[in-house]
């Protein structure tokens, strides 16, 4: 298996490793769930406590802060396919879906809200919780057979299935949607930092993310949203906070958004979690996301040859390029055996019942790790 | 005036500013706004940047991060009259309200929804967006003739008036508003951590507040809930996200709340944030809710007797006890003589059209304080 070390010698992404604080003990292979700190976090962290928070106090707010939101959205509008002026930072990405969904909705005569069957739970459980409160019905459907009509106002997808590492056809998907005059809503949080996305280009309705995830944001960094500049004006949901108000230092007794995407802010941005987003995103600066598909793609095809055949394992990802840079195994004892890899230092996670996750993040994963968790996989099953 | 740096010299408080990261050279009246940081934030951001994240990477989440929310919103329950399993922390105040209202009107068939008419704005906009959704009606009233009726569903409330620093009788509103079976909802963001507040015992439905003001969890620290056990059961709300799931890692296709305080939380929590500000309230360890109270009160009567006769001046705030720790200013041109003000580094700030106002934070502001910003204030005026 030296042929995957040497690889390792040749890649043209290998020297974005050093820009991340990893132990070289331990295979990480969960980045699609929890991604690496860049060592440009912690520091830029204290200078945030101690010299943005600690000297300038409340003045911070004029010097950065409030504008960070849209400031940072920009940055990850760039690996998005966005521009500028598109794209907040800020809140969860199911309170982000909720201001998606309710916001595609609004004023419609249609009478249906679909969603793919397969989805991460929270997508689906707040498209439930829009339909009841708007009295939409809520169809899941596979995204096979979406079969989206002139009923359905809204189709909210998952760009990369949490569970299997399918990839949808955004390009496809989106004009099938459009095509009966429906909108697509797309959740990009397993895709967004590896996958090309041109939201701007296929006339993506709304869209949301976390950064958590291959955008190395840190544990619960904020979510982003995505409202293009034509459909701004008439994005309405009900989360009006304060801070998405077209003078929000006026202090006026009627709400009257922003006439821009600052409309889809909510309450004070959490300036914290939002600069360490910040400084994780400057690894962005000198990398191009098609280097880092080309290298997911080979990653995950050399785990895959290295595993498919050991016993009791079905690989459930897509060999095909439709899919993102995970490899997901079934096998009977899945939550068992995942315990034994992470006591070897080889980390993936399970999804109940029977699903052993492999993430593979190119900005700091070598071929030398897929190596090494195949064996380890190897010698336990 | 020499008297009041006298009362720094007995003020039992005093060794507590030790704990804060401040600049001695800047008199900060600004901590109603932005709380500003105890020093043992900037270590534990780099504890949690570089071990919790760095060397756990994603099985933090199992050895404190998932739970941090409850944990930490018992924390602040102890400052604010809540025994433990009511409060969760995360998202910011203006989601919380709205969670707070939908779960509050959820089922009435009451019409109306009353809000004081003074109230910050984000409560009275998300306020508008709730009886929009469901059909009541809000009446901005007077906190002195708020005259909730059978009609009733929900008053909300702020226990300190943001720009006036009067306070309200939280026992007396609250039995006024249940008298006649309707539900109080208060916003604590002026007054958790500096007054004496006893939800528990005084049966108030719901509560929320920020964390960054006199709690000092950075800026945009994420906001609390409180939800009583007894209303635990019916508390239902339509951010249904993965997190408030009595299973969440199960991924089930349907959302069902955990049966406990858990269910008022919605996504992933934000981390770096959260475990920021469970660092800041480590300076509540050794102090007490009544000795920051009573300092509050000497602070306000000093610097309120200094300024009051100044030209120009009228004090807004109430000079009885019912008031917060800020003292209010009505001053023609409050927002020129606010930059005046900042250029000498006595920081407050301005409301429009024409408030000065000056937060005072027992832990950290003294008297010298009070006299250094009553001075630079008469030689401006």
């Amino acid at each position: 298996m030296n042929d995957l070390d040497d690889l390792d010698a040749v890649d043209p992404l290998a020297h974005v490793r050093e820009l991340f604080d990893l132990d070289d003990d331990v295979v990480y292979l969960d980045g699609n769930s929890l991604g690496a700190p860049p060592k440009a976090v912690a520091e830029r962290m204290r200078d945030v406590v101690r010299r943005q928070w600690g000297r300038r106090l409340i003045r911070g707010w004029s010097e950065g802060w409030w504008e960070a939101p849209q400031r940072v959205g920009d940055r990850i509008g760039r690996l998005v396919g966005a521009a500028p002026g598109q794209v907040v930072v800020g809140d969860s990405t199911s309170v982000n879906i909720f201001k998606a969904l309710m916001a595609a909705v609004r004023g419609t005569d249609r009478t249906e809200i679909v969603v793919d069957a397969g989805t991460f739970p929270t997508d689906g459980y707040i498209a439930r919780s829009v339909a009841e409160l708007t009295g939409l019905e809520l169809r899941p459907a596979s995204p096979d057979a979406l079969e989206p009509t002139e009923r359905t106002a809204v189709v909210l997808l998952n760009h990369v299935d949490y569970r299997t590492g399918r990839m949808l056809d955004m390009a496809a998907v989106t004009e099938r949607v459009h095509a009966v005059g429906a909108k697509a809503v797309w959740d990009l949080c397993h895709s967004a930092g590896v996958l090309p996305i041109e939201l701007d280009a296929l006339g993506v309705d709304l869209a949301v993310g976390c950064s958590y995830k291959f955008l190395n944001g840190g544990p619960g960094a904020p979510a982003f949203l995505y409202v293009p500049t034509a459909a701004q004006a008439s994005f309405e949901q009900p989360l009006t906070g304060w801070t998405g108000h077209r003078a929000p230092f006026a202090m006026e007794d009627d709400y009257i958004p922003d006439p821009g995407v600052a409309r889809a802010r909510c309450g004070t941005p959490d300036i914290l979690s939002m600069l360490a987003l910040d400084a994780a995103l400057d690894v962005w600066d000198h990398v191009s996301l098609a280097d880092v598909r080309a290298k997911g793609l080979k990653l995950t095809d050399h785990f895959r040859s290295l595993v498919r055949d050991l016993p009791g394992i079905e690989v459930i990802t897509p060999a095909d390029e439709w899919r993102g840079h995970q490899v997901s195994l079934r096998h009977a004892d899945a939550e068992a055996v995942m315990g034994k890899l992470i006591a070897r230092d080889v980390i993936g996670d399970h999804r109940p019942p029977d699903v052993l996750r492999f993430g593979f993040a190119p900005l700091y994963n070598r071929y030398s790790d897929a190596r090494r968790a195949a064996e380890a996989l190897a010698e336990i099953l």
